[in-house]
């Protein structure tokens, strides 16, 4: 079996381009004992991918020039050695950008499509939800009546981030970019307020949605939207920071002053909490009530999720760098 | 009784000066029921005096100008119509820069010179030791065989968290200005290793000192420090963040580039956890554990302390501007 497969060609300066990755057409190896063959459906596309491209120090390695570029996917089992998985099963695996792959069957996970569709597992039932899920309940705490705060809010961890907030109990305010997702916040997302960062009033319409200031603010986007948010933040108030996705392309720091002693000097005099996080570190504590609420909040529509689906493998590289631009309106997957 | 009082002339621009403050002799006035009168013996002097000269909004309220300059204070009961104290009792109050004080006798607390030297509380066993053991304790977390870094290490809070810190398995790096300091963290309080933030080389030194980089570093002065420390942070550090001595007489904001995108970045990458916190918020949960463990710890010898006696009220205007430079070499009392 061929795999068509898109591979890191060199490490971008500021934003991806057309010469960030080729793609070659490359046969999959024999299958071993314990693997399976996929047929990828559905891969995901993801913020964090930017930092795979960089060489920078992380807390996950870089993808190296010439492999494979790496993501979470929805496959079709072709073709068992594993017991447990049989060809048509559909799972979750790790595969990448690429149109089939061998993975090991001890590393996918089988899902039930009649449960829901199968791209929510890698949404709103997946990394990105879990993301909002943990990071909102364990670091946030949000409690009834104070004011919840997120960005890039119709994506799919700003979107769980909101609602989750208010099924706590707590005040839910969206940001994100143009009229239209503005208005998805409160018509499709039930946020309690929603505000244009792309606005030039964008600091008062903030001001405004947040008359008693911010409790929580979830920190998926840096930039101006945090320029704008921070100063709005209560005492004790507390910030999971999972994303930067306005600071990704960044190719120098930005001119000064520098903001940074002032910051510090906010942490100190509001006993602010900020805290960086990647979701796996609470797989342990988080993951089973995250499966059992999510599922139940989906179930009775207490959570919607939206998904924005692009056609072709061979559209990703253009539709991850419209991503961070801002470009998706939803949980952006490819349909391979 | 008069009191000499040192009251808040004006506002300081930068550094406080000749010109901050003013003095006043003034009569107290009757005693009523429920109050004592004081002579104060010790005033302490800290930092987080600098941000009561400040108009700027922070945890606690300005001191207003012409009123007497806030800070704590041990006295002798010279007069009381409080049940429970006599003439003779020696108290912790916070009667601020003054000679003679009129208190509340509810609001004070007796000490009992038998014990430790009534200094002991206005410093290691007072608001600047407790400010060492919760920050460190509650937001530090530090493990055994990790690496904790504090600055200002000679004063009375920094000297708690080396000694706390090596009490609880981990290897306390200190950081003090000038070399006399630096000798006197590990011969008088046995930090595992120290550095001179002074030094040309102070990068490359704490390096040096730290080769399994950084798990907690207890923030209480910023500046250069700050810098140098935070690119030695392992992943998941912590860093309470109590005090930014160097930064309370900027003016204006540090030129640029800048650093806050790049710092959001690292907390991000890193999972750092970044706290502000004032040590009031740890009273009701971590009051009583410390009376009891520093109690023990300085009978027993593992935690020593230092001080800095400067006699004359009517030097605290200049030995606080002193201290706010790193004049001082422990913790800083003035013999009224």
């Amino acid at each position: 079996m061929d795999s068509t497969q898109i591979c890191l060609a060199q490490r971008p300066v500021g934003e991806p381009d057309a010469s960030t990755f080729t793609t070659h057409i490359q046969p999959l190896p024999d299958l071993q004992d314990g693997q399976v063959a996929l047929a990828i459906r559905y891969l995901s596309l993801d913020p964090y991918m930017r930092g795979r491209l960089s060489a920078a120090k992380s807390y996950a390695d870089p993808v190296e020039i010439g492999a494979v570029m790496v993501g979470g996917t929805v496959g079709e089992v072709v073709e068992s050695r594993f017991e447990g998985l049989a060809p048509g099963d559909v799972v979750l695996s790790y595969s990448g950008w690429q149109s089939a792959a061998i993975a090991e069957g001890s590393q996918v996970r089988k899902l039930d499509p009649s449960l829901a569709p199968v791209t929510t597992a890698l949404g709103v039932l997946g990394m990105p939800g879990f993301t909002a899920y943990a990071g909102l309940l364990e670091i946030g705490r949000p409690q009834e009546g104070e004011t919840v705060v997120v960005a890039a809010a119709t994506g799919p961890v700003g979107s769980a981030v909101g609602q989750i907030a208010r099924i706590k109990g707590a005040r839910a305010v969206g940001i994100a970019g143009g009229p239209d997702k503005v208005r998805a916040l409160t018509e499709q997302f039930g946020f309690d307020a929603a505000v244009d960062h792309r606005a030039p009033d964008f600091v008062d319409q903030l001001k405004a949605a947040t008359p008693d200031g911010i409790d929580v603010y979830f920190e998926n986007v840096g930039g101006h939207v945090f320029d704008g948010v921070r100063r709005q933040l209560n005492n004790r108030a507390r910030m999971p920071v999972c994303g930067l996705v306005a600071n990704y392309n960044l190719t120098s720091q930005p001119v000064g002053p520098d903001q940074l002693a002032g910051f510090l000097g906010q942490v100190l005099t509001k006993s602010l909490t900020v805290r960086g996080f990647i979701q796996d570190e609470f797989t342990r504590s988080h993951g089973r009530d995250f499966v059992r609420d999510m599922g139940a909040w989906l179930a009775d529509g207490r959570v919607r999720y939206l998904e924005d689906i692009v056609e072709g493998l061979e559209n990703a590289p253009a539709a991850f760098a419209g991503m961070l631009r801002g470009d998706n309106f939803g949980k952006l997957v490819i349909k391979v």
